[in-house]
């Protein structure tokens, strides 16, 4: 099997989630690279929604995209459906939301992914600004990430790309106005509450709301009212 | 919840595949820390064999275990069932058990079943010497995997231990036997071909019998003839 950076790197795997970062992060790897693919991980999420969104921004951008179950994750209100949603119920007093090594096992697997599809690039939407304070979201892990997946291939030329790492919403959203992503993000989902259409209140809604009103931009989803 | 240095330091999860050598590292880690958790990764091994000596390995140890279920692992023999066995047949032409960024998921799923312990420590049994060449048991992702996880749970003081990172087999034996680990290694299971007795001529069971040898001592599960 030949995978080397004279094939490999000008091909990458998207880590689509199906909210509007991930969304935005297609575009820019279409922008960016030859051959995109989207991975999509079947977690266990609180809302099947969100799976739904990244099938449908997928198809927008026309790249094959692959459903990846993924188990053994645990200790979030995520994964655990009884566990009340809370902004401090979780290690440390990070959200109930942060699930220990989530990223680290998103990444890893990803990178399995992108040696079957011949990708040396990974893109993914973690971004710390703006972010609720999960260090796996943070540019050190993206680097320690990179350097691990580098070790564990045997290689040196593996890249992890986080386009919205330093970020505002507000300016994630002026990157897919230039990347003329909004056909994308009209099937992103963020509302925490899994509601269609979102429901404009809970605080993923209320960040997202904030950063098109930022930029002056319409939300191209619909809400509640 | 509370998960700092001073209630996790003491304890660790190893993570238990069934095999020698971390059946080794079970015994190593009861002897150095007070608290001790099992996870036995089900990754659709070649082999169920496997997961009945991990647990059994457990058992025998008074450990408390936990199969984990990993699904969206990849692109080697160990996988995917129709491919052929072979020293060269991966990736950069390693064997083809190889299966990119294994340990990654493996460490990363395992530091949230640490957190969730409320451990401070993973024990692995990785060694970069007399193995196969995979680039995920070398020393330099230990250290690079270590960094990874530290800066995903935004702490400092996450361990990796891989006690048997520069010994060779008959070392490991040799370890084995100071710490009085034949009852555990007596449920071990190495053989590729998943035969029990053991087929004793297959690559695995030849490194496995040879560091026995090299270190006079009886390997306490039955052979084939």
């Amino acid at each position: 099997m030949t995978y080397d950076l004279n094939t490999a790197g000008d091909a990458a795997v998207v880590l689509l989630s199906g909210g509007q970062d991930s969304a935005t992060c297609v575009a820019w790897a279409l922008a960016t690279f030859t051959r995109v693919k989207a991975v999509i991980f079947d977690y266990g999420q609180r809302h099947n929604v969100e799976l739904a969104a990244a099938v449908a921004i997928a198809a927008a951008a026309r790249i094959e995209h692959e459903i990846v179950p993924i188990t053994g994750l645990r200790g979030s209100s995520l994964t655990d459906h009884e566990r009340e949603v809370t902004a401090d119920g979780g290690m440390h007093g990070l959200p109930s939301t942060f699930t220990p090594g989530r990223n680290a096992v998103f990444m890893s697997i990803a990178a399995g992914v992108a040696v079957e599809f011949g990708a040396g690039n990974l893109v993914t939407g973690i971004c710390q600004t703006d972010y609720s304070g999960y260090p796996d979201c943070r540019e050190d892990f993206r680097v320690a990430m990179e350097a691990t997946l580098n070790a564990a291939l045997g290689i040196d030329w593996f890249r992890i790309h986080a386009p919205l790492m330093f970020r505002t919403k507000a300016q994630t959203v002026e990157l897919a106005v230039e990347l003329e992503a909004m056909p994308l993000l009209k099937h992103s989902h963020t509302c925490y509450l899994g509601e269609r259409p979102a429901c404009g209140t809970c605080p993923a809604c209320v960040l997202r709301l904030k950063g098109f009103a930022e930029q002056g931009v319409a939300d191209p989803i619909a809400y509640q009212q």
